[in-house]
């Protein structure tokens, strides 16, 4: 019988593969300074392209080469060679991970024999960062290179995490913190019909302490605003290994419906992790603009829009994910009453309404929207 | 032989005593008005004193009265009596919990007959919100009101919490996240020798990854930047419980330093709290400005000043408790100097340098300061 590999192992096979890509990448650089030759590499343009077959953001086509000869390139050519060194030798080989920043600190220095700084600031080496996850055709995760994670979790699930069985269950009034890498986690026991999202500790706070997810049987996760990658891998595993539908709770706000779009779709600025990150059958369950009127929120519980939610929702009226009736006409709503809402405002009908009638509402009426 | 006491009946007794103490509020209030006296209710001034005896910021003895009678106080004194009113019937009564937002969003409305809402905005409830705590000598989680936490711990340490037992020891390659409230939490074990806080997640995973709390046996805290109360008070809990010293590290930078006297002695915004929440005996640990010079973080490694940097490090060079010669030297190098320095610089060396020879060479030299 084959035994269910422990999450060490998938770690060290994960590390042992990016490690094999980057030797490749490197041989072929080597190989044509060997042949007189000048130094390249290949990789895809960062653009993304909305894929209505795969229904999330892609990376385009288009293929640019990065080439040492060329002055233009140079500089760029250097700094994805000495990231690529520091990811294999400082955090692959070693089994360490560390965010983006610190990356940064370690690849500080000045060019041997000169005063030239490798890196002026951290937006140089997170380009060739991204530059290089495309080109290997890896996230950014399998080079031990981690985000920084937000997310809170409980539910009726068992995980194995590095040797220690973690039960969701069994949290107390706290949660398991989502690490900014779950690819290695192994799932020991998964008891939920769904995975209920919202985009604030407050309101994960709020359900958890009414027992919405012993209730209903769901798994309820929440970040502090914006999505980070461990949260939505975690996400995207669930749902794809144990077929859990998505249920997605924002505020009634295009940068909430934007989390929504993110967590389904992708982002537009990293098209080529969606493939590792978007879960396509989440769904939007709300807050609407729509839901404003249905629960009668009076005005004195919504918030003025800023000129920037404005302009947000003026670009989102023209993504090709927002295009059906329903997202034009919220995203035409906010615009029009300049008013938006945030998911805390049904406490106008007492504290647990959420819990109690918002929440199972929209459950039992399957009141939910792509 | 007494039973321990489990943390629901921790939180229950709790409970019982904020409602009395808002019940004999309410009945001064009522007694004055069957005999025919305008109502009202005193409560200390809020502002924050240095005791120099208890090492923490103290509440003022100033007293003063809010009176229905008089037009200037009519509507803080409507708004208190309903934030308490909603504290007592749909908090406390009903074991719930919530955030201030939440709160301004059930206290909002109109005035019966009138078109005059209740409260206008957030700033409004928050405020009376703290009238209410000083009023009562209560802090806020007493009334069942919750900060939004960020906190994350691990240790060789376990608890239990609403009947689950938790232990930050088997946390995978995640953390506990602290709750807004952590008074009920019953501690069951705990094996270490002191408590080890950094202001980043990102250096809290470095050290997590790095073991650095099962070779020093410390429990390891982070918070994302400025501390929540629910982590503070967690420290402070355990500190003065299991009698376990306090190392603060912070980045290089009159904003962490900040941070690292809010947990020794307590918030200026809320002295009140400070009995509660500050841990007089923390110590910092780093970075200092000194420890860019030991260390050789060359300037290519430090941040730009912002002019609000440098105007927040003149007024602390001000405070009570900042006026130490090496305090006073960091403050006056931070102005000086317009660099600011953090704790990941030192990936400069390498990203275990931090946790293999900069926090080792701290433990070991005792290199801390009050």
């Amino acid at each position: 019988m084959l035994m269910p590999k422990t999450s060490e192992e998938l770690r060290r096979e994960q590390e042992l593969r990016s490690m094999k890509r980057i030797e490749e990448m490197m041989r072929r650089i080597q190989d044509s300074i060997y042949k007189g030759m000048p130094p390249e590499f290949e990789m895809p343009v960062r653009k993304g392209v909305f894929d209505p077959e795969k229904k999330r953001l892609v990376l385009g086509t288009s293929k640019t080469r990065r080439r040492y000869m060329n002055v233009a390139h140079t500089r760029k050519f250097m700094q994805t060679l000495k990231v690529a060194e520091t990811c294999y030798n400082e955090l692959l080989k070693k089994h360490k991970t560390t965010t983006i920043r610190d990356l940064f600190y370690s690849v500080l220095g000045t060019i041997p024999g000169t005063k030239i700084q490798t890196f002026n600031d951290q937006t140089e080496s997170n380009l060739v960062s991204t530059d290089l996850e495309v080109a290997l055709g890896l996230a950014r995760e399998d080079l031990n290179l981690v985000a920084e994670s937000s997310g809170s979790v409980v539910g009726d699930v068992v995980i194995e995490d590095n040797g220690d069985i973690i039960d969701w269950s069994k949290m107390g009034s706290g949660g398991w913190s989502v690490p900014s890498v779950v690819d290695h986690i192994v799932f020991k026991k998964v008891n939920a019909k769904f995975i209920l999202y919202v985009e604030k500790k407050a309101v994960w706070n709020r359900l958890r302490e009414d027992n919405v997810w012993k209730k209903y049987k769901c798994v309820l996760v929440a970040t502090r605003g914006q999505s980070d990658r461990g949260t939505r891998r975690l996400i995207k595993r669930m749902s794809d290994e144990f077929d859990l539908p998505v249920y997605v709770f924002t505020d009634s706000d295009p940068y909430g419906w934007y989390i929504y779009s993110v967590i389904k779709y992708g982002s537009m600025a990293l098209p080529h992790t969606s493939e590792y990150l978007a879960t396509t059958r989440a769904k939007f369950a709300g807050m609407s603009m729509d839901d404003l009127e249905k629960y009668d929120i009076p005005k004195s519980h919504t918030l003025p829009r800023k000129p920037a939610d404005i302009k947000r929702a003026k670009e989102m009226l023209k993504y090709p994910w927002f295009q059906s009736e329903f997202w034009q006409r919220q995203l035409k709503k906010a615009i029009q009453t300049k008013r938006k809402a945030e998911l805390q405002s049904l406490a106008k009908y007492g504290i647990e309404f959420i819990s109690e009638k918002y929440i199972p509402d929209k459950l039992k009426n399957q009141d939910f929207v792509d």
